[in-house]
């Protein structure tokens, strides 16, 4: 599908031309017009199209990103914040041409309050640079999508990732946001309090909301105690129907399992054979506990019990630091490993989550599907959550091969909807998801437009994602 | 202060008698308009004045709140959901009279799905109700404020608790809501999935909307199996400044604590006379643990070591049920040994957060503050979060006292602002609020006003709270 066409408002090519002008008067050499810097800012790491802005600015303060975005509505060109470039739907996309804020130099960790469990910092702070930064505290933050992605940009998309289950998603882990508003008023949406009941959650408002309502330009995020002890492992299971309904009775017992990824057997192949690994090739489940000493040995048993009594196991688990992160690891290189499947090959990445009632029903139907239509697709799943995902991989130069594949794809959704779950748990709405919003949604996506006129009523804020005007 | 000030629209008496018309043809005997009810369903908990609606609905149905929202909207006549009516700000009160939706009769447990740690309820559930109806089940909702309050209610203030520091607020615990907007519109705000980044967050824009967006007719809230083990008990402390290091310590060393309550000096004193308890009489914390017999044992006896440190204990604790309710029950009957210190006074409850660092010293310059003062205001805390309630002690009939418990509250409020803190941390805004609202959020009040507006372009739904037009 051309993206073009959700391209609605015509393009005004003087108006473009003024807003640079002025951009490079405030901003001179940070602001960039090279045609591969503005291809490097489209959309990179999916089947979407590229679509390039007209300009790339390196803000380096709130008041540069007021600066720029006044410019911009005041010649009504279009306004797309950019991290990391990671996202999958077509986030960063400018399908109307505009400006992209790129927060390469807003990077910075502004404030650690270590008594507090919570920190400030920019959006361009990548989660690792982040962990690195507080590693000497006995900190850490927990949201840890596949890609090193920006902070800002995992709170526009409203990610998650491995720890979900036991540590929430961004949406549970921000406690307050500055954000550029169209009007060019910077706002914070919330104090640093754990908690609070004054006024509607603007901080839950803008998590997710994909730069479409205003630019993000500070984070405050939860942070935990780094656990005194880690155990992890590895369990197999006669199939995934099984390793869903262990992670049910594991999660309806209580045992505070920080993460529970499955893995099919078609992954665990791939992972076998790049990261060079001998894990048994039957349905997998990975897991880790925090806690302490003693907590996480409990732990650990008990799943094994669990495990035992659903026909899985052995839970072969250790608390050695190498052993596990040889592990994780792997599980961090499941994408690459998946390419390595079809060397050439594009993967093409889905994100259904459902509830966890019905995961198995949903994860085998989708591995029949796939069977049934001879595509070469591996499942990981963050179980704990519902959340799982399938890599389609394909020859993005075969038409063939790409029409089934998003075919598959929207059949997964319509499966998922019918099971009470989201088209999208992690990955966002970009460009690639509006088309399942009304069937996800029904009358309160007229809910969500009313709120994107209020706050961006000339429709510059990241424009054709999310909600179309 | 009369709050008659925020009454800003003009009533239209004609349009009130033909709403109450067509709301009488609809309703019949459901509809009541005798002068008895309509003071029970003004504000009747607290110092804020008695501002009836004009009549009182009780829907049975979702439909049944379609109609009587279209028939209000209609005729330009307000809104006002109506729960248990025990919150505290004058959320329910009429202050532009209007019909009060009352939802006594929607008071079912549509759906508990085990497997998914989630049900689904009716507005009018309260939440001892709930955990009644889900104790089979080995289930349990843990959000508990001080009233046996409906479920709808707690969803509208963002309400929290004692469990809060382990279980989160209303926030974190409602999975999707079904409301009513001004349009007569019935939206879905999510599917049952756990997690999902399919566009903007509407249950938590609704979570503490106060009824002003719209009207909530079925809420889906997160259950937690009811844990294996439980150990509870009390630590004396030399000083509120050591009870606060304390609970700081604890959060830090990740010990997951269910409970961690603060009761100052007077507060002690109170419940020992009221419920015949001979408590050390210094601050206190009152603790819970959850998890399994080794656990809770570990944690408690974590916690017993950081105390001790800090100069408190000992520490005693038990997982005997019996010893454990009593504490409990002390603690739950706060609000009664409270007003047993003055008996035929009312207790005018404040409701700051501030971020855990700051605690103590907000807590102590706020006891310096009452003792200046002369007055009788027990502090109680949910010291895990930052929040923490007085009690001021007042005759109602004597202006001086009302006038020195409301600049109290005024400068508590400011105090808790000037620490990065909130002016209600879980009792919400309602009218009483309003006014520090520009002072905490500054120009984001200006977005909740235009959200306000985007959703309800009439200022219908419960006018006068939150946000003024």
């Amino acid at each position: 599908m051309a993206m073009a066409e959700l391209a609605a408002q015509p393009r005004n090519e003087k108006a473009v031309k003024a807003a640079i002008g002025a951009l490079a008067a405030k901003f001179g050499n940070r602001l960039v017009t090279s045609q591969a810097v503005r291809e490097q800012h489209g959309n990179t790491l999916t089947w979407i199209e590229n679509q390039p802005p007209d300009a790339v600015v390196f803000p380096q303060t709130a008041e540069d990103v007021q600066d720029a975005v006044r410019i911009c509505v005041q010649h009504r060109v279009p306004v797309i914040p950019y991290g990391t470039g990671t996202s999958l739907e077509g986030h960063i996309n400018a399908p109307q041409g505009g400006v992209t804020l790129d927060f390469r130099d807003m990077n910075r960790v502004l404030a650690v309050h270590a008594e507090d469990l919570d920190c400030v910092v920019e959006p361009g702070v990548t989660r690792k640079q982040l962990n690195e930064y507080l590693r000497d505290q006995g900190l850490f933050f927990p949201i840890d999508p596949g890609a090193d992605a920006s902070i800002g940009g995992m709170t526009a998309t409203r990610a998650s990732g491995t720890n979900a289950v036991r540590y929430g998603t961004m949406k549970d882990n921000v406690l307050a946001l500055k954000v550029v508003l169209a009007s060019g008023e910077l706002i914070s949406t919330a104090r640093r309090a754990k908690k609070s009941s004054a006024g509607y959650d603007l901080t839950r408002l803008f998590v997710g909301s994909e730069g479409t309502l205003g630019v993000i330009t500070e984070i405050t995020v939860k942070l935990h105690g780094i656990p005194e002890a880690i155990s992890g492992g590895i369990c197999p299971f006669p199939s995934v129907e099984a390793a869903c309904n262990a992670t049910i009775a594991t999660i309806q017992s209580g045992i505070p399992v920080a993460r529970i990824e499955l893995f099919d057997e078609l992954q665990v192949k791939a992972c076998n054979a790049y990261s060079k690994l001998t894990l048994p090739e039957s349905p997998l489940l990975f897991l880790e506990f925090h806690g302490t000493e003693a907590g996480v040995a409990e732990q650990s048993a008990r799943f094994g019990e669990i495990a035992a009594d659903l026909g899985g196991g052995p839970f072969t688990w250790t608390t050695n630091t190498e052993e596990r992160n040889r592990l994780w690891q792997a599980r961090h290189d499941a994408y690459w490993a998946v390419i390595g499947l079809r060397p050439g090959a594009k993967a093409f990445a889905t994100d259904v989550c459902v509830p966890l009632s019905r995961l198995a029903e949903c994860v085998t139907e989708t591995q029949r599907d796939i069977a049934e239509h001879n595509m070469l697709a591996p499942i990981v799943g963050h179980v704990g959550d519902g959340n799982f995902h399938t890599s389609v991989l394909l020859d993005m130069n075969d038409p063939a091969e790409v029409a089934t594949a998003k075919a598959f794809s929207e059949r997964l959704v319509e499966r998922a909807l019918a099971m009470e779950g989201t088209c999208t748990g992690e990955h966002g709405v970009g460009q690639g998801k509006m088309k399942y919003l009304q069937a996800e949604h029904g009358e309160a996506l007229a809910a969500m437009r009313a709120i994107k006129h209020a706050l961006d009523p000339q429709d510059l804020m990241n424009p054709g994602k999310i909600v179309a005007f």
